[in-house]
């Protein structure tokens, strides 16, 4: 009297769910059969940038787990196949390889769709997006056929700019094309002009409000990208231009979803009016709990927790997803970029009033070796003075500093109450006053005045 | 109609309070003078052992602000003059130059007081307290002085082991003594133990369970320490002991002290029942938020955060010190050590029944460049599930994350909730479940067993 669970996507979402199902019901009360598109189950594909970097030996050590140990738990994982649709009535799912297959719950983790605008030229050799092992290995044997000497890269958020460090590294002249003001657009434009400047002292070509027309092409391998402002050369052209849910397959068999395109689902993952289907991972849209409103932000510690609550609900216990607050961070050579809950013009858009402050401090007490700057931003409600959200820019140790006041956002805290808050304090780690209860105090400053 | 606050003891509590209230009043309104013992103000006692070990190069780098700089601020420093009582009634303190000086405000700011065993020996050239930058200048000069091959370290508290690495940088053999189990007795033994281990592996001679006896001298030097367990030669002696709140002075005065031996004072840091009598620093005891007792726990933080309180008031605004969680880091050489909140035998002592978990992970991605080791230990409430207290022993990246812990204590969160934390992730800053995540879920599973 077994059941069968079908995970649709064997990357961080679908096998924590099928991993946590798996260990509170055995293979003869719950069989998990796993569809795959790529080669590749488990991976961290936010490790990609670092591999072709060079930074991480190989492919290898960025899979968490192959489809044989999969197997090995009883995990059925069918790679290099895709669903192609679900039947949403008759609990089936049909396969590339014309198999249907039925099913008592249904996992949907089927990630993120990278922009890919209809540029002439988008499918040459050379191009690339960066969202899977394949991707990455591409970008490496591209970088090795055309003897590159010349890299542009499309877009300026956290990919854009990790690739940038890796393309770098391989000693390349690096172009990085941004249409905003500054790259780094999930940073307000004052802290993202620091990333701007720390990229172009690496010396990178930042190019900014810049609009992209086309690739130019010579024996169908990308030569140059042709802009608004200019053609730029490039051997290697990488799109860093973010994600989209990829919801299609759930919307075409008219499952929910939600105004950002991600898949709608209740705090325990459970698609509301499905029973039995679950959807987890950057093609859902969750609770964003400083605007209280859905948001859809692709990140692989989210898509891990929220496939952990899935398999725990699928498996008979019980957990819930509760949202988020934003909390995003990234390294560029030694420069550390944070931010979490609302940037500007976020709290505008959701209709906060709000002031800000801006603060230059240390990464460690200013008399310690390698006491680094780094620059907080903090936004704080008007009304009622609570956090709404912090940006960080600065040296080796900066950007973890975000976690507290994700943790303070969380927690609906006032930025007065924040300046009191008992944070590790010695030399070697902090000035006496850490660089976020300065933050915390000129906000409090800014508020009263 | 100006008044007059005297300030006793210039350091960060004291001269917090006095810049504040300076800030807010005029010289014309409210004359400031302050009496500091020692040679020196608002310097940075928690930088001391870097400067012995070589990693600060000048001890004027530990010096905030001068008595000129303060002088320039229309701050009358005296240093080098020591208060001798405090008349109440008359409000008015005499000091070792016989003068006698009427006040409208009194700031105390004694400091702590560093233990000192009545050990025979304890007096001779060559054994050393780290409190004051006399101190610091004292131990260099002893280490020249004898040409010092070997130290011993009594005590292995915070002082004790970073001093333990300030003599291994001028390739002393070192020896320390702890009278407990483990090293660090701010942390359960299990955890202290990994901090011997590291020490050893350092080098140190790492001896516990040890009772000292007597310092042995000749010609007036130190030449070995006598315990239970043998004799120890050394050359330099250094005390890492602790202290305890250096409240004698109000004591005298019939001024409130409390169970730990702290000045008592309320939430603005005005001593109950005295107008205009104020306190701050290593010398009082302040809320512990999570045992709801007082707490009296000496650090450099803490009392420029009570002093900017006490200054902030004394000059006419609002401002309240909310209370500590017991958060406290430490590195030695590569390993970083921290805590918060409450350890076993203080949640025992404080009547909570508890579940404990201890998790190892990585500091940072395990695939990534420099991945480290970090173990996590929480404590969590049985009855509520909040977290009381939690410790962290691990690599470059690992201790500040205590903050999270810290910040989770403040609000009272539960474990459970905890591990659903919205914390930064990226390969250069962490597993995709950050360690303090791993260490929330295993401590909620122990809650549950």
């Amino acid at each position: 009297m077994g059941e069968r669970l079908i995970v649709i996507g064997a990357d961080a979402a679908g096998m924590s769910a099928a991993s946590q199902a798996r260990k509170r019901r055995d293979h003869r009360d719950l069989e998990i059969l796993a569809f795959e598109k790529s080669a590749h189950t488990s991976y961290s594909a936010c490790g990609i940038p670092y591999w072709i970097g060079g930074l991480v030996d190989q492919q290898d050590d960025l899979i968490a787990r192959t489809a044989e140990q999969h197997r090995d738990r009883h995990i059925d994982v069918r790679i290099g196949r895709t669903v192609t649709s679900i039947d949403v009535r008759n609990r089936t799912v049909t396969v590339d390889d014309d198999s249907t297959h039925e099913f008592d719950q249904l996992m949907i983790a089927t990630g993120g769709k990278p922009k890919r605008p209809d540029w002439p030229g988008i499918d040459a050799n050379g191009v690339h997006g960066v969202q899977t092992l394949d991707d990455g290995e591409a970008v490496s044997a591209s970088i090795r056929h055309t003897k590159a000497k010349r890299a542009v890269v499309i877009g300026g958020g956290y990919i854009g700019v990790e690739m940038a460090e890796a393309l770098i590294r391989h000693d390349l002249q690096v172009t990085l094309l941004e249409r905003g003001d500054q790259p780094m657009h999930t940073l307000d434009p004052d802290m993202g002009a620091l990333v701007a400047q720390a990229l172009r002292d690496y010396g990178v070509d930042v190019r900014t409000g810049v609009t992209v027309k086309g690739i130019e092409t010579r024996d169908g391998w990308a030569r140059a990208v042709t802009t608004d402002d200019g053609t730029f050369d490039a051997d290697v052209v990488v799109l860093g231009l973010g994600t989209t849910p990829n919801s299609q397959l759930a919307a075409d068999a008219g499952l929910p979803i939600g105004p950002t395109g991600g898949i709608v689902t209740d705090r325990r993952m459970r698609l509301p009016g499905h029973e039995g289907f679950w959807a987890a991972g950057d093609c859902v849209e969750v609770l964003h709990r400083v605007t209280g409103r859905p948001a859809a932000i692709p990140l692989g510690t989210h898509a891990n927790k929220q496939g952990r609550v899935a398999g725990i609900n699928i498996g008979g216990g019980y957990a819930s997803f509760p949202g988020v607050v934003g909390t995003a961070v990234s390294k560029i050579c030694d420069l550390e970029i944070a931010r979490t809950g609302l940037q500007e013009k976020e709290a505008e858009a959701a209709g906060f009033a709000y002031a800000t402050a801006t603060i230059e401090s240390h990464t460690v007490a200013g008399y310690y070796p390698d006491a680094a700057k780094v620059t907080v931003k903090l936004l704080a409600e008007k009304s009622t003075g609570r956090l709404l959200g912090g940006q960080i820019v600065g040296g080796a140790g900066g950007a973890k500093r975000i976690d507290v006041l994700a943790v303070a956002i969380w927690n609906q805290m006032t930025v007065e109450e924040m300046t009191g808050l008992d944070l590790g304090y010695a030399p070697p780690f902090s000035p006496v006053w850490d660089p976020v209860l300065v933050a915390a105090r000129a906000v409090s400053d800014a508020l009263r005045a």
